[in-house]
């Protein structure tokens, strides 16, 4: 049936053409959330730092986004022992991964994601962080750190994938991967001068620019809806799976919020709008791997943990006399540990409360403890060998004066007139 | 012909995953809507109450959104008598729309229009009103109020919809609903202190940061292109359709800017900037109904006009006496109501000044009276019952000192250092 | 066999609507692009200044815009005799470009190129120029220079085309086209007050908010996912090419913000933040022609080679005193002259440096070289008629007083309370 044939053959291709559309332009989501992670930082820093910070997600995309295409790319989707891959050269052949899109079009997206754990570390380094040695741990984690959790999580032959861990768009494989990147970054370079005092009380820095971190975080919050339902990496045969993928998101996201703005105006009598930013955001990376597998209510539930989980964890991490100065370790860190295990807990299929089984909680658990461990140990060893060598920390003048006016020679804001 | 039956199954699914695509973007570009609508009004209002407008649009989102998840969804698109329904469990079953998307996504979307039409109230209320009467009126509109409006106009058994009621994405049902009640948001507060002289005379309170503002334009711009063409609810069939209703609204859009900046220019003397923006948005708003049955030329009309009404409508509204912070009355309310009859008048198919014929006009005037004085009742009483119980407004001491630093412990801008 | 023609009509529809939504959306994120213009200019003048520039860019929109519809569309895409065409009335019928989209959408496509075209001037030329001139020079440029260019580049009779001149998403049409309009425009007006002094020495005139800069340049390198693989105009049948668009525009933004770093930090010791921006504008000028036929590894190239000519082209541009507020001749008229004539050189299939031929390599260097002397000859006159009749140029007190104050009435950022 010659006509048969061709009608089928054209049916292929446009399932290829519909799986490009979608993940093309939800690529284009996940990358403009670069801006987002810039003006959010940017604000929530004093306005000496806001071009420093700035360049520092530049420099996440910059060196970050050709450093995964270098080298990152064939270490994360390369034929996997298990652990890791060494392809060179995959930007043709078969993945393995079923794709219907180009090997070009899955290095976009894939840049994209890589490109956002990277971004998390940025503002947990905020502030006083020497600009070059920065722009070399970006490199090496976008080159070898991230590819490898990628590996192991998302590669057909990942150890992790192979024991059936659910992470869908990365709770664990970014966010927790980037928030125990920024945890050791934040303590081998130690807290900002001015922080601590020598009673050991902390002091609050203001970030300077409030309205310029809400547009950040309405730039993620939008980006996050080609985040959680791009990472279905095509459409045909999945739209259903992407609606309840959107919902979910929002409904985490909103609980997230609502959390947080309950949270503070019981325990401060004010609502902190700062906290309910990273409650939102916490609300999102908590529901990012689980928000193939659970259901609406499940989502609202995950928020609400997760937005107040937010709440206590920056207090923490500052009890700890760990200064973050954007909370990058209680919103990616914590919340990508608390949702990869949430699948375990919430899953329709598997999950311990729906179904009282408990296989898929352990490998969740297993899965995101590595993942959290090997990104704390890793960049606490490179951040301590840039220290003994080229130094990670700008002098206590410089950082006085402010990274803008020292290793940028400009401020952000002139003058009026 | 099995290959046949196969086939034609599977350009069933093909029509899912296009349609979804189609979709999810545009929801994600209507929600990011959100941003544009805090960014607006924070520019628009005093830098003492720029966080607490950005909360309140996350209020809008997160208690809108969640309660048009647990009640308002149910109430817009369940089984209708007519005039409301109640169902719960709607994210399965037919909804009897014809839809080749999946009932979360649906949802989705919806969410993203419920969500953007109390965002409208939100600058109506702007820098006066107290932060959890106003949760609790969101969260009232956002299950009851809109969805009411939305089951008239857009359920298959609604009143105004077997009317033939042509609302395609909103004009009436989002935002002259959200316009008038902005309307009476803002008569049952009052004005804010310093607006009104003893002698009847208006005091100008400029907006703290017009670029701010124009960010916030530029994002309600953008969005708008999901807003309209995304109404669709699918391209299939309807890829003729979507090429119009785009360059139709950007024809509206365009045509109101031009007609703000003349009229303000030649009346003034100088081009208001901050009435291009609205002139801009009239356009908008007005060919939100049309957009899908009006000609290139006539929406470059009704945006003319619409670019004229809304620099009357402003002030005529603070002649009222009425103190609307961000012209919500005018470019929602007021546009809204001028773009729904704009469609008895211009529609190519049964529009007065193409056709002749009037009925189109009477049922478009009819739809749109009713839900404006709907939505200005229902809320002027919702408001009066706060008002009497926990009350709405600020103390006058909390207002001279800004809600920010009074409910929100903060200052939107620190000290430059 | 009935079955198979109504299932190949139902395969025409689905191609139909999947161009649809790809196009669409594209077409949506270049139109954001102007958001992007307007901060990016914004944030690099005064502040005095800022509220100007934001309404250029509105003029750009709403004149440029009005103007291609009602003029532009038919001189650029009508039945072209090889130079030019003028045909009404072709929102109907076939355009001979094999579109499967309706024409309006591909109008509403065009209509973001042609805007965003013109925009590039706005920058040239800010701080300094009358609004209405402006306005002017705007209607004119988007009605008929602009269109002329596409013409011979885009239509399918076009000389340009007819000889095989690849300029893929417009490095020549729209930035060498808008960037030497700038040069011209700027050379007219003359520098702005204390801008070069007696002794021919350069004043530094440093913008008046970085971080806004920074969420234009975000939102420009976002929208350039649109530009780019949008030009493929349609999904089917080129699924592997959108892919590799992406890539390659990835990967020479990237490459040129590196450049960029590090040229400034060799040349100055310190890295120029405002230059990084330009730099990563500068590969993405410069990859607009050639994304479609080069090879990743040469975008990375093409991006390294114009992150640096745009550092010396602002010199230079500066040594002529030329006074270009914002680096717009840099950054869209030298790049894009480079990433035209770069198509001949690093091409696939026909570059001199890949194959050895010089054929296209010259069909490159004479098609940017037309459209360069054209765009600033036309331009150069126009400003010349203008200056002799309405005056193009601010009495030297407006110029001090700032353009907001004068022609706005505004200022754009109130004492903060």
């Amino acid at each position: 049936m010659n006509e048969s044939a061709t009608l089928a053959a054209q049916q292929v291709e446009l399932t290829h053409a519909i799986d490009t559309v979608w993940v093309a332009l939800c690529a284009a989501l996940i990358f403009q959330m670069e801006g987002g992670f810039a003006l959010l930082e940017a604000g929530f820093v004093r306005s000496k730092n806001a071009v420093s910070i700035i360049a520092k997600v530049m420099i996440d995309i910059m060196f970050g986004g050709v450093a995964f295409y270098l080298v990152g790319f064939g270490i994360a989707y390369g034929k996997s022992n298990g652990y890791w891959a060494f392809d060179t050269g995959i930007m043709e052949g078969d993945l393995g991964l079923g794709l219907t899109i180009s090997n070009s079009l899955f290095w976009f997206i894939q840049m994209g994601f890589a490109v956002a754990a990277i971004s998390i570390v940025s503002g947990g380094v905020a502030e006083r962080m020497k600009m070059w040695s920065y722009a070399i741990y970006v490199a090496i984690f976008s080159a070898i750190l991230y590819p490898l959790a990628a590996n192991w999580v998302w590669n057909p032959n990942g150890w992790l994938a192979l024991r059936g861990f659910n992470d869908f768009a990365g709770s664990a494989a970014i966010h927790a991967m980037g928030g125990f990147a920024a945890l050791a970054g934040a303590i081998v370079l130690g807290p900002r001068l001015g922080k601590y005092n020598e009673d050991g009380t902390a002091n609050a820095i203001p970030g300077h620019n409030l309205t310029l971190s809400a547009v950040g975080a309405f730039i993620l919050w939008f980006g996050w809806f080609g985040f959680n339902p791009g990472s279905t990496l095509g459409a045909v045969g999945k739209w259903d799976l992407i609606g309840s993928v959107a919902t979910n998101t929002f409904l985490a996201s909103a609980a997230g919020g609502m959390a947080t703005m309950l949270y503070t105006f019981i325990r401060y009598k004010k609502v902190d709008i700062t906290m309910v930013i990273n409650g939102v955001l916490a609300g999102l990376v908590a529901i990012t791997a689980g928000c193939n597998v659970v259901s609406p209510d499940s989502a609202l539930i995950i928020g609400l943990i997760a937005g107040t989980i937010v709440d206590i964890a920056v207090v923490v991490v500052d009890k700890m006399k760990v200064d973050d100065p954007v909370g990058a370790v209680a919103v990616h860190g914590v919340n990508g540990f608390f949702g990869t295990i949430a699948v375990g807990l919430f899953s329709q299929k598997n999950g311990l409360f729906i179904t009282g089984e408990s296989a898929q909680f352990i490998t969740q658990l297993i899965g995101v403890s590595v993942i959290s461990v090997f990104s704390f140990a890793t960049t606490f060893a490179i951040f301590m060998a840039l220290k003994k060598t080229m130094g990670i920390r700008l002098s206590h003048k410089a950082e006085s004066a402010g990274i803008d006016a020292v290793e940028f020679g400009v401020e952000a804001y002139t003058t009026f007139e």
